[in-house]
């Protein structure tokens, strides 16, 4: 009889022979497969769980014995009593293996895990994480070996976990010892590896075994608006999710007016720095406690921005960024203390990840959105737009991917619109507008109803949010209210009494509650904002198009917590994006945020967006004269008529364009007219 | 014709064969030669200038021929008149080697030079700094290759210095930019590489060509002053020692009672943190200033001090160190970012090099003395004492090293001396009593001259510091005013005016002001406290002793600011020291901040102390029986007369013992007294 024993694990496939009485949990470890394991194998935390396969396995040639592993024994009886064990399920750390045994690893057991996590884009996670936790059995301190407790600790996780050479910040040192007592020297520590080249950090320690998950940030830092995501490092789940206004909009709305703040004010961006990471510590405080999780529990964050945001979050003077040739300071992923960037309100030794900038105006947003969407590993042509106060633009394939940004601008936010507002209850989302009445009917953040309905009760109507203006503005040109080159025709001209004139332009009345409540109307001065922030988005996918050398993408995909409201029929109407058929327009939901998440997660993800961030071709669109001709040509608004009629009542309305022989409104001077 | 040659480099014995036409610079590089340069080549920065010889070399069997490197070329007849170039000097940049040839590379164009530098113990200074200046051109940008500033200049130092994977701090990077335009893309910068496994650092730069040294700080971090010292990392010299309270002196004087302070007030270790950061930060300002040097030239820092200090400058509390087994929080070296501990006046990037513990009550202050002095590296067996606060005590010889400190509170340093103060002009510091007539005669800091001559004038007469006192009480026991016991006489007993009678115990007054000055004298109370202090010191002496199996050691090393100042003979008279033939006696300076200097100048003195603070036996006195028999022991003042007469004046007296049937004053009651 022989002294040793085949085991195959499932799902991996891995096989070896090993010594019977070894553990499955020894075995799993010398045939490299992925079992977890907090507490080392002392049987108490039940990660190792797995699930012995008996009878016939003809696959493997294998018939396994009804006792191939050790019987049941104390620590799992007690296990199985106090905590419950599913049918079939063995502690690895506890079954021994005692003859030829097929043992499946159920995911929940494996660290490396695919997790399919249900959201708006059903994206399968898959889990690498930086930071794991361990539990460790620290020698007392002796006198007569007087080593620090740390370096005790060190010796652990470098014998019983294999984590060589571990180091500590002086914010964990700080924590150590008492931690250590109260456990009576048990400890469950949180141990970061990046595999960045840096030694392994201890970046939290807890008294005993503590079996409730390691939590990240994965953060997008918007010029706008800062999104968080509290996330589950165990299987990526998301805990909690909050978002507030980045408060150095009152320094500057857009980007460029930050950059001059900070080029007029001495200390105008060091002001800026201490705002955004105020309110970085704000955020993570506030998702804790959303979630219900001890604030030391969040152990690592990324960070996906734009270059401006990334350089005024970490105190560089974005100066630079302003002006020809928009040189970073650095370019290249950062890795560092947590506190560095102000989060000062999560494990005091946490480390933060900040993904690569792409160029001087593409941002790690931009490359947190290609890491989500991962045009380079589809043989189609994809075009993801990520629609922000900046777009980002990728297009790209298997073959080649291009990115740049373009200044939008806010109005696609609601910003710099007359009766815009961001996304809130309250704000007009919605609109459809009869082609023959030229009558409107809209629905309403936190409504479910249709205006025209009795349903819709009597709720107060705010404003206008950014996909609402686009959509007020695309249906306006399909009910003949606007012509192509953007002017709102007068009262007669579209035979409506929804239009009034103000001073030489009209505005188109959606909801008057005047004089008790708001008047919410369409002026040409929106008209224009529209056009001019969807001729800059248009006119930096054509450039990328160009220079790919093609007049069409296979497919679009709209990215931006915007983005996800978007009606792709209205944003074609517009032609803010290029034609495709509609069923190949769609959304991505926040893919830089997903993109953050996914960094979060999984260090391989951490270098494949380095590795691929390097091979994408940067475009500059400000310096690129073909980005003028874009912008100038995308000017009017094509489709006059619904383009995917199909999916929407049938109207075929003739053409109209409206000749008031003066300047149609704001911005109009600039651009191409009808004559 | 061949067409290489060969070139031997001395002082190195370096040898090999070059292809013809090769810079000197490159063949060093070739050869491992140290041969500095900071312009990498340029003929701009002149470090690495060479002295080709001429003529026969029969050690080498070599004739070099005069034209053996090509002529002196116009780089080198610029700088020669602009600048000057000693006679026979080349620059190794740009003199190409065209036949066999000879070359020697001076000390001051090697980068780890060993440098002697005079100061009190003449000590060689081995140079092997862990940050080095370089001069590099970085690309500019271009649009179409969006890297950042940083990635471009750590390309350069990759291709250039051979210096790889170069990272950078945030504080760093907000320098960068303006620094790289104000020099038209050329600059110095400063890069850290302390060969610790982790990546090269970029801690500074500057516009264009710097040929200003690098500086570092020495800082000795004692429980009542810290001392720091600016020193040029180009030859170690010291450009600035200033010295200044550790303000912790408020929250308790010795270290158990800021032990104490921290346990009893919730937030009192984080206060006691604060404090002494900031005075390390005003400190390094003081120095830069003193120097005047930039304090962004000031790139690294070392620190030593005990544990205590260790752990609250670390902001850990001290807890542990207050009560057995004195656990350490950490106890190996620490490579921080210099701002960890506040150290926020020199390059915002800077980095500090905290020496290793050896245990919990024998800090990096003794390590540190242990670096400088190295017993490890001798024969005889060295008794090193590091006199302070805490006295810190290192035995050892070739064979094996032993290391304790013991509590000797701060008496030696003039604290809690009635007429006591510290070392500062006005103080007494030396005294000499006289036998028979009982008159003393005293020197003051700040004054050459004796108090009995002329030349002493009429200085204002302040105090007594911590080596004055040791005089004092010596002198006292010989001159028969003090017996064995400690007891100071009566006038009668002594037979002198001088006595006073204090209640019942009798003190001595060395110099009397009053009532328009200041009245000194040694009081029964300050006998005692000197002798808690001597006692301490001698018993952690002789438990070294004991461990290593010896009843006396061959020299004795003093060591310490004050260890500077005591006379040997009067520490034996006290019998703060064994006996050793007083030619074995010397003083090492500030041995811990020679000691931090060293690892300030050299990464090879880290890694040695690194190791050897492994291999030394530690010695715990606070649990150690035989610790307090020898305290209790030691107590007596041994020697009534001159130990060392043949040194001086021959005079030999009878015993004395005084013998007043009360209590002898503070602290007699728990010392062995003479019946």
């Amino acid at each position: 009889m022989s002294d040793d024993a085949l085991v195959i694990f499932t799902p991996s496939g891995k096989r070896g022979r090993v010594a019977k009485g070894t553990s499955v949990l020894a075995a799993a470890r010398k045939l490299g497969v992925d079992l977890d394991s907090v507490c080392g194998g002392r049987g108490i935390c039940s990660k190792c769980q797995v699930a012995p396969g008996v009878g016939e396995f003809p696959k493997h040639g294998l018939s396994v014995a009804p006792d191939a592993l050790s019987p049941i024994n104390a620590v799992e009886e007690r296990y199985d009593r106090i905590r419950g064990l599913k049918p079939g399920r063995r502690l690895g750390c506890q079954a021994c293996i005692q003859s030829d045994v097929v043992i499946d690893v159920p995911p929940e057991s494996q660290v490396h895990r695919q997790v399919i996590r249900k959201s708006a884009t059903e994206r399968a996670m898959e889990m690498d994480p930086a930071t794991r936790a361990v539990f460790v059995e620290v020698p007392e301190p002796r006198m007569d070996e007087p080593s620090g407790d740390f370096q005790r600790l060190a010796r652990v996780l470098e014998d019983d976990w294999g984590i060589e050479g571990a180091e500590a910040a002086p914010a964990l040192l700080r924590t150590l010892q008492p931690v250590l007592r109260k456990g009576g020297w048990q400890a469950t520590v949180a141990v970061h590896d990046a595999r960045d080249g840096r030694p392994p950090q201890v970046l939290a320690v807890w008294p005993g075994l503590r079996e409730a998950p390691l939590y990240g940030l994965a953060i997008d830092l918007g010029s706008t608006t800062i999104a968080g995501h509290l996330v589950s490092l165990t299987d990526g789940a998301v805990l909690a999710s909050s978002g507030l206004m980045n408060p150095q909009i009152r320094f500057g709305e857009d980007l460029m007016s930050r950059v001059s703040y900070a080029m007029m004010n001495p200390g105008g961006a060091a002001e800026m720095t201490a705002a955004v990471q105020a309110a970085l510590a704000d955020l993570a405080r506030a998702l804790a406690e959303e979630a219900g999780v001890e604030p030391e529990a969040i152990v690592e964050a990324t960070v996906v921005c734009n270059p401006v945001m990334h350089h005024l979050l970490l105190g560089i003077d974005p100066v630079e960024l302003g002006q020809a040739p928009f040189a970073l300071a650095t370019s290249e992923a950062l890795a560092l203390a947590a506190t560095e960037i102000g989060l000062t309100s999560i494990a005091p030794a946490a480390r933060v990840y900040i993904l690569p900038l792409i160029a001087g105006h593409v941002g790690a947003d931009a490359a947190a959105v290609a890491l989500s969407e991962a045009p380079e590993t589809r043989e189609d042509l994809s075009l993801i737009v990520d629609v922000g106060t900046n777009a980002e633009i990728i297009l790209g394939n298997n073959q080649r991917v291009l990115a740049c940004s373009s200044p939008t601008g806010p109005a696609f936010e609601g910003a710099q619109i007359s009766s815009g507002q961001r996304a809130a209850p309250g704000a007009i989302e919605r609109i459809e507008i009869d082609p023959v009445t030229k009558e409107p009917r809209f629905r309403i953040i936190g409504n479910d109803h249709w205006s025209d309905t009795p349903e819709f009760g009597t709720p107060e109507i705010t404003g206008i949010c950014g996909s609402g203006i686009i959509e007020a503005v695309a249906e306006m040109r399909m009910a003949g209210i606007v012509d192509a080159s953007g002017l709102i025709g007068s009262a007669e001209q579209v035979g409506s009494p929804r239009m009034t004139a103000t001073g030489r332009t009209h505005e188109y009345v959606i909801h008057d509650a005047s004089p008790s409540g708001p008047r919410i109307t369409v002026t040409q001065g929106d008209i224009r904002a529209i056009q001019l922030a969807k001729s800059a988005l248009y006119a930096g996918a054509r450039l990328l198009m160009d220079e790919m050398g093609v007049e069409r993408v296979d497919r679009v995909v709209l990215a931006g917590a915007f983005g996800a409201h978007i009606s792709p029929k209205h944003a074609m109407v517009l032609g803010m994006i290029p034609d495709v058929p509609l069923d190949q327009v769609s959304s991505a939901g926040n893919a830089a945020g997903t993109g953050a998440r996914m960094a979060l997660c999984s260090i391989k993800a951490r270098r494949h967006i380095e590795r691929q961030v390097k091979r994408i071709t940067k475009i500059e669109t400000a310096i690129e004269p073909r980005f003028q001709e874009h912008f100038v040509a995308a000017n009017a608004l094509p489709h006059a008529t619904d383009p995917f009629p199909e999916l929407s009542k049938v109207v075929t309305l003739p053409e109209v364009s409206f000749n008031t022989g003066g300047d149609g409104g704001a911005g109009g001077g600039r651009r191409r007219r009808r004559g």
